[in-house]
């Protein structure tokens, strides 16, 4: 039987989705607590401060010297000293110390001379409140210090202490519970080390999800990870509102699914206000109400989970706190090729951001929702808005910037063929101090020639075989790039080979085999290296692509390709001899080749390349390279063009 | 006899003394330890970290549906539809769960019918692994996942825990050591209620410090408050050395004073490296090195010690971390006057800054380094290097900013005449919910016009009396303003009066009085409408201003005439009845006089002010200003123009 549905309500903007929730729970204002002062940093003041105590609350000498009365030292001049008397018209304070009564100004120790025991010379005159910090110049006590809502800064302690609040009442941080829910998922907490089974997947969101809300200000309970059981998950968050949570968050379990409980749940306890928002990440998340408490269906998909915390939790947590939502610095960015959108979602597209050149330029990341890696590799977030179909090339778009613009000045940002030494260089740069990022978008060999060709790259990897002169890259360096001026840098020579299943089931032992019916290749992309040496050779070899099984089917990096052999979707590939032996795969050599890097002219000088170029020809380097196996390093960072 | 002194070293640039700390110590990497990945967050790698486990580690359905063998649906077709057998070639799957073996792409369960009991009916093919999560799709185990010195996000946590990563190796946080000293100094937690005693402050810095110091990633130990004593404090800061601090503040001290010890201890127990940094505020920062720990000697002025911890010390840590140093976001503004400075000081002038029409404009606020509230009220900091003697009035020039941008344009940027309903007001449009702040400068109400004139506020406060209408604000408009357009909104009429010491121990009865030899005024600056008020009725009373001692001296606020009443520095000033009953002062009232705000017309219609005036017209304010006393609210917020 096709299993029972549940039926998404009409979808909601998430515009609409979010007021929603602010009408709704907008104003659940927690009471307040009273912390130390110095405690207090991140809280937010639950009524305004006026100052206890005046700061200074006493007339203080700013400065080392003798504190006077200004009217003695009228009229004295170089030509003209005048002798005061020590202790009586002229008495010695250092900084910080009380005027003494009848004083109102302060001559510096270095412009005061000693004429004999117990008098004193000045040629100078004082005005009245020199070098003196009145009484109540920094803080008036009774006086305003902040308005309630105020969220404490480290800054902010120094003027409460002085002003005598050594507590602050402030709002109770809103207490979040995270119910994560899922039968197939694994709670790392109860395990040592242990074999993950097929269909099992790490719970991580509550722990995401805990995290950031604790930075929106909130204090989080994560509950016992719970199977699919309507009952069960009912029974904890029925619970958790007793012990009065101020939001209750239901991870894993808000899509249509037949498995899928947290609607059933949040029905049986009180109402729906939104299921389903036209936002991608994040489509299926729910808004409920259970009597006043917001209770919310997580996305269980990492980047939908995260995308819906941001854009409907932690605004509401803002509101709560009195505090304005979150605004991330927007910047506006050239994305490096076209993004299409869906109509009638807004999507959040992943993009790598750099500077190149006059131009920060916007590179997508991959756009699944359960590439948790698009987000923790990406740089900043395009939003499409749904009445738009993409965004086109080469036009500047506002991207939201996840890491602060600086960082993004300092990242070399490579694109083109993908060889695990780039991971490598990216870590042993860190290694070696450099303050440099190493960011690469595997676009394929070719891909990285025309990124160079476009100006959205500082750096491509690239290993382009010339058939005819059997020489790698120069060739095609001139004929795409004729008009730019590059030079190219040597990286290293890798072993290329056959990727099959450790102990070689199906007996492959070279390219010939791939005309077997019986053996499914993996293939990579067009215009990637790899595959325009596979299809050198199979010419070579006589052997018609369509001959051989699976060739269509196409991955983006080695490690991609060996992935795919090991999980049996395909017998064989074509890759380097690193990512066969990180995965335990059998390795058949079939050439060495040359990888090498095109580096602009206008930018082989900065000194971020230059950085590169020294860590790359550094021993430590290349010690790790040959420890990866299958790599050759003997002319590792030769300047070749 | 003249206390002996100290001398400064040859003082250092900033540049250069940041340069000798980063040389001298910035290898000081401390050593790595395990943490369970969530608490990571904020941590920074020790290593770089490859993927332990892929994830999926499966191929996966990415919906609910069926799934088959893509081969088996092609050629299906609305006009041929293609039955499949359920648990043969159509197996039902919900999203997460592991493909069946044999299968390799997943119909959507919106796209089956059900046709009898065991069989489903499909309208379109399936293509090869449509709907499926390849194992590896989003990681590869062994594949690098973060470089070393990446600092763990929340998102980081997901990716992590996903990756089989339940420990991180991070950077152990840098050990910290302050120890606070100042003979004059009070420790908070040592007292209940206690009255501080004159001569005495609050220790507040080494709070302040500590907070600093732990949102830049170090753990912090404050050591208990030493007095002015060099044997104390040496004997300390040894011990915490011999504990293993990675470094050590010594707070207040670091001049050179007579009782300035932090030099000696410094010179006792190792060697200074810098004395003194040609910066204001933070001149007194002393650099020391024991064995290979540096010891800072950091200045006891407030913002003197924030200034020289964020410029030497939040770098020394960041480079200990292997982070790039904090870099604050940078705008242009403009400043609405002149700022002098000091030739061969690098200076850290605090402003205000607010969106006013197209442009930023920035207001300096007091530039005393002991002044804690210019840092808690700053938008952002304007530096001017060593080698200018300022900035000019109306050029743009870049401000590091304190608070987000987005902050900044929901600020309603007041100057002119200081009035207390100023900051009830900012408090209640905060307890009232309005997203916005309300930044006010005290430049008495010609300035306040005359900021109206210059364009670089929202809202000018002023009381000016027109001495032949009897009518306040609207004469001094036509004359100030005669080309700008503006709305006059009435906010408070209000008591002024003379103030005088509880009891009035000099019989003080009205304005005559201050002919008398034995009283001091303590008078307001020019062009507030207090002192044009005091000038009207001492010109109506025949007395001239010479006759009145004190008359020269002045001060820029009501509270701080009070002030000056309660410290004995005067005998009676003229100001407000909140101001007198605050601090406790007689008041004898002189005059009630209208209080008003001008608004530029162009800003009349804006959110940020009507919402500003429905809450100056909210019963809610308006009880709030009659508590405070001495106002009267019966035409408030009516529109006088």
């Amino acid at each position: 039987m096709v299993p029972k549905r549940n039926v998404y309500l009409k979808m909601k903007s998430l515009e609409e989705a979010r007021r929603i929730v602010l009408e709704a729970f907008g104003d659940r204002t927690p009471d307040a607590e009273m912390v130390p002062t110095p405690e207090a940093v991140g809280r937010v003041l639950a009524e305004p401060v006026a100052a206890r105590l005046s700061s200074p609350h006493f007339h203080a000498a700013a400065m080392d010297g003798i504190a006077v009365r200004a009217t003695d030292t009228f009229g004295a001049h170089p030509a003209k000293p005048k002798t005061l008397t020590v202790g009586e018209s002229a008495i010695f304070v250092n900084t910080g110390h009380v005027m003494p009564v009848g004083t109102d100004a302060v001559i510096m120790i270095e412009n005061v001379q000693e004429h004999e025991a117990g008098r004193v010379v000045i040629e100078a005159p004082a005005f009245p409140w020199q070098n003196v910090r009145k009484m109540g110049e920094d803080i008036v006590a009774t006086e305003m210090l902040f308005a309630r809502r105020h969220r404490v800064t480290p800054y902010c302690v120094g003027a409460l202490l002085a002003a005598g609040h050594f507590q602050v009442k402030v709002l109770r941080k809103p207490w979040l519970v995270i119910q994560p829910t899922g039968s197939e998922l694994v709670d790392w907490r109860r395990q040592g080390e242990f074999q993950l089974l097929p269909g099992q997947a790490i719970e991580s969101n509550a722990y995401v999800l805990g995290k950031l809300a604790e930075a929106a200000g909130a204090r989080c309970e994560r509950l016992e990870l719970l199977a699919d059981d309507l009952d069960a998950i009912a029974g904890a968050v029925q619970a958790a509102l007793e012990k009065g949570a101020d939001a209750v968050l239901i991870v894993g379990g808000s899509s249509a699914g037949s498995e899928d409980y947290a609607r059933a749940v949040i029905e049986r306890l009180g109402e729906i206000l939104v299921h389903g928002v036209t936002m991608m990440p994040g489509k299926p998340t729910i808004v409920g109400r259970v009597e006043s408490t917001p209770v919310f269906g997580m996305p269980g998909y990492p980047v939908s989970n995260i995308i819906a915390f941001e854009q409907l939790v932690e605004p509401l947590l803002a509101r709560m706190l009195g505090q304005p939502p979150a605004r991330r610095e927007r910047v506006d960015v050239y994305p490096t090729r076209k993004i299409p959108s869906k109509l009638g979602l807004e999507e959040f597209v992943r993009v790598k951001i750099g500077q190149v050149g006059d131009r920060l330029v916007a590179t997508t990341l991959p756009r699944g929702a359960g590439q948790i890696t698009s987000i923790t590799e990406a740089d900043g977030i395009i939003r499409i808005p749904s009445q738009l179909e993409g965004v086109a090339e080469g036009e500047p778009v506002a991207a939201e910037l996840l890491k602060p613009l600086a960082a993004i000045g300092r990242t070399i940002v490579v694109v083109g063929s993908h060889d695990n030494t780039l991971d490598l260089l990216a870590d042993e740069l860190r290694a070696q101090g450099a303050d440099l990022s190493l960011s690469s978008s595997h676009v394929g060999s070719l891909g990285g020639l025309m990124a160079v060709k476009r100006g959205v790259c500082h750096v491509a990897g690239t290993h382009l075989l010339d058939e005819r002169a059997g020489t790698y890259n120069l060739a095609d360096i001139k004929k795409y790039l004729p008009d730019v001026t590059v030079r190219l840098v040597h990286l290293v020579m890798r072993d290329q080979g056959l990727m099959v299943p450790a102990g070689n089931p199906k007996g492959i032992r070279g390219l010939e085999d791939l005309r077997r019916e019986d053996v499914r290749l993996i293939n990579r992309q067009g215009g990637s290296g790899t595959r325009i040496l596979l299809d050198f050779r199979l010419r070579h070899l006589g052997i018609d692509p369509v001959q051989v099984a699976g060739y269509t089917n196409e991955e983006f990096t080695h490690m991609a390709v060996a992935a795919a052999v090991i999980s049996g979707a395909a017998d064989v590939g074509l890759g380097i001899y690193a990512a066969a032996r990180a995965l335990g795969l059998d390795f058949i050599p079939v050439v060495t080749e040359q990888y090498d890097l095109v580096i602009p002219g206008a930018y082989f000088d900065s000194d971020p390349i230059q950085t590169m170029l020294r860590v790359i020809r550094s021993e430590a380097f290349k010690r790790r390279v040959n420890a990866l196996g299958g790599y050759h390093t003997e002319r590792t960072g030769e300047i070749l063009l």
